[in-house]
C-alpha cells in the first residue's frame, strides 16, 4: 500500500492532533529503519497505522478483545492499552494489511513485550520520541537513540514504567516482562 | 519462644551489623503491631528470624529451593531474594517455629506478594524503615508510616521497584504483582 493511500485511510479515524503525531512517528520510524537496516516500507506502514483504533469506542474494543479471544488480562488494565491489539486486528480486517511483522509492531506498540522484532522496537520508540512529543525525559531519549538505538529503547521502557509507578498506575504484565527480559540480558553481557 | 532465646539463636547466624539491623526491625515491628492491632509476639518472632538465612552459602540455598520445590523462578533472579523463602523453611526446621503467619511473613519479606497479611506487611515495612537504615527516601517513608501505615507501605513498595529500575535490576514477578494489586485497589476506592 502506498503512503498516500494509507494516510488517507487513517486520517478518517484520527483527530488532527493524533494525525500530526502519526506523521511524526512515520518520519521518525523511516529514519530509524533506514539507519538500522530494517525494511523502511514496513516501518512506514506500521507507523501510519499504529494508532488506527485509538478513537474506537471502549465498548467496541472490549467486544473485539472478547470475541477475538485476545489476552483477557487486557480488560483488567487501562483501556489506553486496548487500541494497540484491537488496532492490529482492525488494520488487517479493514485496511487489508496482512504482513505479520507490521501487525505485530502495531499490536505491541503500547505495552511492548519481551523479544520484540527490530521493527516493533522502532515503532515503540518512534511513538515515544517523535518530534511533536513533549514530556520530561523525551529529549534525553531522543539524544540517546541518535547515539545508540538499544540504549534509547531501554531508556524509553524504563521511563514509561517509572512514570506509571510515580502516578500509581498499574503496569501491564508484558511491559514488566519486557523490562526484566532487557535487564537480564544486560546482566548476561 | 521467648525473645532472648530467639535472639540467641539468630545471633549465631548473623554478622554484628545484621544483628543490629534485626534488633531495629524487631523494635519497629513490635511498635507497628501494637499500633495496628496485630499480635506483637508474632511480629517480634517474625522480625527476629526474618534474616535467619541471610548468610547461608548460595549453593545451600539453591539446593533447598530445588529440593523443597519452591518457586523455580527464584533461581532466575538475584540470590538476594533467596534468603527469605529459604529462611522460612530453615526457621521451621531448625528453630521449630511453625506458626504459618510468622513463616509467611519471613518468606515474603524481600519480594513481597499480593494480598500480604498485616503481619507480613509490618515485617516488610519494618525491614525498610528500621532506625539503622539510611538511604534516599527512607525518612519520607518513616514519616508517612507514622501518619498512615498503608501509605508508608505503598511508598516503600514503589521506592523499591523504582530503585531496581534505576539500577537496571530485574524485578521479581511477585513484587510487581504486589504493586499492581495495590494500585488497582486504589483505583477501585
Amino acid at each position: 500500500m502506498k503512503r498516500e493511500q494509507a494516510l488517507a485511510i487513517v486520517k478518517e479515524h484520527l483527530t488532527e492532533h493524533r494525525y500530526v503525531h502519526t506523521i511524526g512517528v512515520m518520519e521518525t520510524a523511516i529514519k530509524l529503519a533506514e539507519k538500522h537496516g530494517v525494511n523502511a516500507e514496513k516501518a512506514e506502514l506500521a507507523a501510519i497505522f499504529h494508532d488506527y483504533a485509538k478513537f474506537r469506542p471502549k465498548e467496541e474494543m472490549k467486544k473485539i478483545i472478547v470475541e477475538q479471544k485476545m489476552d483477557p488480562t487486557l480488560l483488567d488494565f487501562h483501556s489506553e492499552l486496548w487500541h494497540a491489539p484491537v488496532g492490529a486486528y482492525l488494520v488487517e480486517k479493514e485496511a487489508g494489511i496482512c504482513d505479520e511483522e507490521i501487525l505485530d509492531a502495531i499490536k505491541y506498540h503500547t505495552s511492548g513485550k519481551p523479544r520484540m522484532s527490530m521493527l516493533a522496537k522502532i515503532i515503540y520508540l518512534a511513538d515515544y520520541i517523535e518530534p511533536n512529543r513533549e514530556f520530561p525525559g523525551v529529549r534525553e531519549v531522543r539524544e540517546l537513540t541518535e547515539v545508540n538505538f538499544h540504549q534509547g529503547f531501554i531508556k524509553s521502557v524504563k521511563n514509561t514504567i517509572s512514570f506509571l509507578i510515580q502516578n500509581n498506575r498499574p503496569v501491564f504484565p508484558l511491559t514488566f516482562q519486557m523490562y526484566n527480559n532487557i535487564v537480564m540480558k544486560m546482566e548476561d553481557e
